[in-house]
């Protein structure tokens, strides 16, 4: 078999065989494949696409080009999240405890932030004590006895994608369907989960900037899950809203306390809601609609809050700071944002993308690897899209020990929302939910 | 400027600028771009194509990248001359002569053959004295002298096109219009000639399988030599019947001989005619038919004839091998290849590359770049496409001193001939004509 012969199938539209896949992915992790013959067939692969099969195929091997996590351990149903990346997004940790509570398990590798995103697990740190690194025997230990243990990523998951990931990055084919389909869906099937649950963002800020793509792509996962044994569902929700109303570690780690004490903002309670519906169903506890009414009650009742206080603990956090989130060391400084003009209107829109990136300069994410984060700093958010504002309004709140942080972040976040004098259309949380076989758009 | 915007943008189907294609060409011949993004790119070539002002721009970067040679030191317009490759061709030889006689240069650079092409060079170098390496001063006077000289490659043409072919041989990216034009132009522009005429082969063996495929190729290559100042026409010409009768080296410089006789095969006098034609034509002597008329002419009245033995001469060749051709060494070894079955018919087609392929065999061509050639080794055809045939006639000659390689190249012959009991459709020897702004099909 030669790579050569494969390039040019691919170039002409004809379909790779799963031996030629393989052969792909093994020899290109080896070495033996050249980046500039990956080049090619990445960007043949980008015009001409793949069919479910091959791409099902390339996932799979992709998935064992490294470890492959045995989750075989822990007892009960495994179910996994992963989100295509948003701002203010904590919604694992909302949801992994209220679906803990009813005996799903959630044995989750989270990455770190990096850029204008957070990450879950640079978020849990915020928590004074709390440990993300433990052996895989702690790791399980930790699932047995709380449901859900959060870990940053160890071992060797998915090199080859690794390595996919950074020639794509160089040769414009990042955003290619199959591509990022596989790329996303090697990492899940190598981490070890039964089912997974997929949150895929759509909108000006998102991989995926319209609806139907976003659908293409949850299709191609929801099939590549499928195909390899694994239960999957996608839920394709807005990026272009921040959810809930703080961003920043600490500050959305008080918003997480919030939601489970049941006084979490609307957008963010709602959501979560759907996403804990969906890992219960996924867990066959039930059809969509009675799994949602069983995460609102677990919320309700407070027991998703004690999941979280169990899982706290048990990572070596002090459960003080949950009881009692005012124990949080807020930042030196802060900073409102007024509406300064003399206008009455509404706000339009927020760049998500921006308001991450201004919470970066105040020192919630890095910029580079190793920057090191400041875990009170960060954005609250007095008002959000679709909110009414008048002259001296509080617009937002910037924190941050660096006071000459504040000044560009502030610059950035103004930069970032746009008014209008007219009520903007309301947009739904979620457009649509991929499941085996069905679309469904709402 | 960065690459990677680059290959986003042809990905995305936009035109690149003039700066950034020279860019690109410039980076990649010093080793600043990386094979890998040049893949890509050439991957998304493949598909989006380029507009005749970028591929221009390309091809002229690619021409400059190395030695560009002046030809001014040569008196009178210099015509260049490029065949796609076929087998049994020999017209350069014969249509040098027929314009140096009026006057138009002849200053050419030839490659050696490799594979079941032959190369002019090897041809020459049939003739017993005969030197193809020659400084570039002892060239051009050789021009000046007797209007032509034809000398083996030398110097550093078109670096770029090297490096670049290496890397479409490898990424299955050889079979792009725009890519082959400007491989072949970006040599001949490199070649330092004021005008080139074009010979594109069409036909099963050939690059281009269509006449359409042929015609666009032609079009692309005319519109670079027009856009970068050189005079330029191609014939789309048929690859599927090997030029004259006799296919290896010496035996084609007697087929050559006998054409400017005015006692040559009609197929191969008629395309020299017409070839050499438009040579005068580019060099301004008349109209096409008119032009045809005096290459008539010239072989008509033994002018031509007399160039080639000045040529000879001048090169250091013995031109009593020219004036009696029968001088020439004779292969030890020759079998006759007859019509043994029962069949009463045609010839309905030759394979041109298995009979290209069976010459080698005998010892007329080169498989590896360090073998000998046998100039006396090779093919007689004394049948042709279209020729009535019964049992007992001969259909061809091998020739060789390798009397073991006689077995294995009369299969390759015998498989590569098609009988049929109806007579075949007659098929132009010159399909088309493409000259600045206008395709003429015969």
């Amino acid at each position: 078999m030669r790579i050569y012969d494969l390039i040019y199938k691919k170039r002409n539209k004809e379909e790779l065989t799963d031996e030629e896949i393989n052969y792909m992915i093994e020899n290109y992790v080896s070495g033996d494949i050249p980046d500039y013959q990956m080049a090619a067939m990445l960007m043949a692969i980008f015009f001409n696409g793949m069919n479910d099969r091959e791409i099902s195929t390339m996932t799979n091997a992709m998935a064992h080009s490294g470890d492959m996590v045995d989750l075989s351990s822990i007892d009960g149903v495994k179910v996994d999240k992963h989100s295509t990346g948003g701002v203010g997004d904590k919604t694992t940790l909302i949801i992994a405890p209220v679906v803990a509570y009813y005996g799903v398990k959630v044995a989750k590798m989270s990455g770190r932030g990096l850029g204008h995103t957070g990450g879950t697990v640079d978020k849990m740190e915020a928590i004074p004590g709390l440990k993300t690194n433990f052996s895989q025997q702690e790791f399980f230990d930790i699932v047995n006895k709380t449901g859900i243990s959060v870990i940053g990523q160890s071992g060797n998951l998915a090199p080859a994608d690794k390595k996919l990931y950074a020639l794509r990055d160089v040769t414009a084919t990042i955003e290619s369907i199959p591509l990022i389909a596989a790329s996303i869906m090697s990492k899940k099937l190598a981490a070890g989960s039964d089912c997974i649950l997929l949150d895929v963002k759509t909108g000006s800020g998102a991989f995926m900037k319209t609806l139907d793509d976003s659908i293409s792509l949850a299709e191609k996962m929801v099939a590549i899950g499928e195909n390899c044994g694994r239960k999957t569902v996608a839920l394709i929700t807005d990026m272009d809203i921040p959810l809930g109303n703080n961003i920043g570690n600490s500050l959305e780690i008080k918003e997480v306390i919030d939601t489970l004490n049941g006084k979490g903002p609307k957008d963010l309670t709602e959501i979560s809601i759907k996403l804990a519906g969906n890992m219960l169903y996924l867990a066959n506890k039930g059809t969509t609609q009675e799994c949602e009414n069983m995460a609102k009650e677990a919320i309700q009742n407070g027991y998703a809050l004690k999941k979280l206080i169990e899982m706290v603990e048990a990572q070596g956090g002090y459960i003080e700071y949950i009881k009692n989130p005012e124990k949080f060391e807020k930042a030196k400084y802060s900073l409102e944002l007024l509406v300064e003009d003399n206008i009455e209107g509404y706000i339009e829109s927020m760049d998500t993308e921006e308001l991450g990136i201004a919470s970066t300069i105040l020192g919630a994410g890095r910029e580079k690897k190793d920057d090191i984060i400041d875990f009170s700093a960060g954005i609250i958010l007095n008002k959000k899209v679709g909110d009414k504002i008048k002259k001296g309004d509080i617009l937002c709140t910037l924190y941050t020990n660096n006071e000459k942080k504040l000044k560009d972040a502030k610059e950035k976040v103004i930069s970032s929302i746009k008014f209008s004098n007219k009520e903007p259309e309301k947009i739904p949380l979620i457009f649509a939910r991929v499941e085996k076989n069905s679309v469904q758009k709402f």
